[in-house]
């Protein structure tokens, strides 16, 4: 799983403080996470193929997370996209989205299907063989949700060592036992899948929670996560502006990764009012070591 | 007058390539004409005062001239602006700007008054002491307007030489010599006007025509314009595709420029197919001598 992020930064678009876009790279998949303004742009810098991108994951409708979106998608007709995409984002979205197109007679010539979100609580809301994205129900000014990304748990890994101790297990046994069947050998005797298996890896997962008020009920859902990217737009010296205008400190970051059991917690979504975000990483790993923070460009392997 | 230029590109923003948005200083007045995506970082990048826009003329609604607006409005509120903001674009573009604010529940603090346009003639849209502004109907894909920004006639100056020969006319009457009254003298005699002012410096025009196929009903509009900026998508081995998509080449733009009698034509809206812009001044030289090339962050004295 590979992480880029496009841009960190909180409110409004500056010369070099990008505002919120993720581009997430999961068992083939490649997803788009928010998209402020000036998000394209940030995807041609960092050289990734539009083509590439089927399915945008956005948060809430808060113009630091959303408007580059109409852009994009304007963008990818004038390319001659054939291929559909999917946008998931709180009810709404389709409506301005289509306002604009239909304002400047560019409808697009490719599939363009929106699922907008409503509810409360968790769903799942896509899901292939090999990968799960689940919301994580938010608590900001208006309907927000992160996204939990899942990979699922793979086929069982061939241990050929003991396999090729039985010539007659054939070339064409192998899927039974990856799917975790026993082998009948001819004699009648069973030998059990894990003696001729190996677990498989550890499916990984990244959470991506922003934006949010302190808000511990996202600790089930997010429990265990390989990867938690929480918003801290504030350091804790401003918990009561944090509280009033529902977002997060660097300290409440820590705490919810703390809680939450994640491996790697990284940080983000800086006010402009903070010159050195070494200060963000500080606070943070107070209370949680494995803090990285995000910056434009940077790319993560989680 | 002084014409800064935020962007220049047509279609789809890139890295080096701005959508257009161009800032016009006249009389005081600061006025912004259309507004691509990242047009707010493009007014940082050249210290332009938020706080001085009152007034945004928007062309049309396709992305390239209009993506950014939505974000500049939002960032306005963010900076607690309490000044009023006039938008004149066409008709729609309050619904779908006051749709965003609704759905991010971000209302202005500051009074937003749109002024839709509608009419396929060309009207004044904006009037002061010192300024007119009329719309330039053009022929696009989409209701287009251009836009006519015109110093009106000052007051005539004083011709001290003369005045200073008739003693009894004073201080107090200079204002009704600049209105362009003549003096009476005490003795009944008649001084004209003008012998005792000179002519106010000619006012200056500038002509704003985005997008457009090559159009000669405007000429009659910007006739004598100071400075004309006529877009030019494509060169002139493109007339086809010029036609087909309702824009201009180079040679058009300075055929317009020609038979307009102004006295400089700018040229802009280049296509990203031409890696040379050099080649659009070339192409409108032969027949427009006058032309200057628009280019990111120029600013032109008019």
């Amino acid at each position: 799983m590979k992480l880029t992020i496009l841009g960190c930064h909180s409110a409004t678009p500056r010369v070099n403080a990008h505002p919120t876009s993720q581009f997430l790279e999961i068992k083939n998949h490649n997803f788009l996470i928010d998209c402020g303004e000036g998000t394209q742009v940030q995807l041609r810098k960092y050289h990734v193929k539009f083509s590439k991108i089927k399915h945008i994951f956005i948060s809430h409708l808060h113009g630091d997370h959303f408007f580059g979106l109409v852009g994009l998608i304007s963008t990818f007709r004038l390319l001659n996209r054939e291929t559909e995409l999917h946008v998931y984002g709180p009810k709404g979205i389709k409506e301005v989205i289509t306002l604009q197109l239909k304002l400047s007679n560019s409808w697009t010539n490719y599939p363009l299907i929106f699922h907008e979100l409503t509810s409360k609580k968790s769903e799942l809301i896509f899901e292939d063989t090999k990968v799960e994205v689940h919301t994580i129900p938010l608590d900001h000014r208006v309907y927000t949700n992160g996204f939990l990304f899942k990979e699922k748990l793979g086929e069982r890994k061939l241990n050929m060592g003991p396999i090729q101790e039985y010539p007659e297990i054939d070339v064409c046994d192998y899927q039974n036992l990856k799917n975790g069947r026993d082998y009948v050998l001819e004699n009648g005797n069973v030998i059990k899948n894990s003696e001729l298996t190996l677990d498989p890896p550890a499916p990984k997962s990244y959470s991506y929670c922003s934006d949010t008020s302190y808000f511990p009920e996202i600790v089930d859902v997010i429990m265990n996560s390989t990867c938690l990217y929480h918003e801290s737009t504030f350091l804790n010296d401003k918990e009561d502006l944090a509280l009033k205008t529902k977002h997060s400190t660097a300290l409440q970051a820590a705490k919810i990764a703390k809680q939450a059991n994640v491996k790697q917690l990284i940080i983000g979504h800086y006010s402009g009012r903070y010159k050195n975000t070494e200060d963000f990483k500080t606070e943070a790993k107070t209370t949680f070591n494995n803090t990285l923070l995000a910056d434009t460009g940077k790319t993560f392997d989680i």
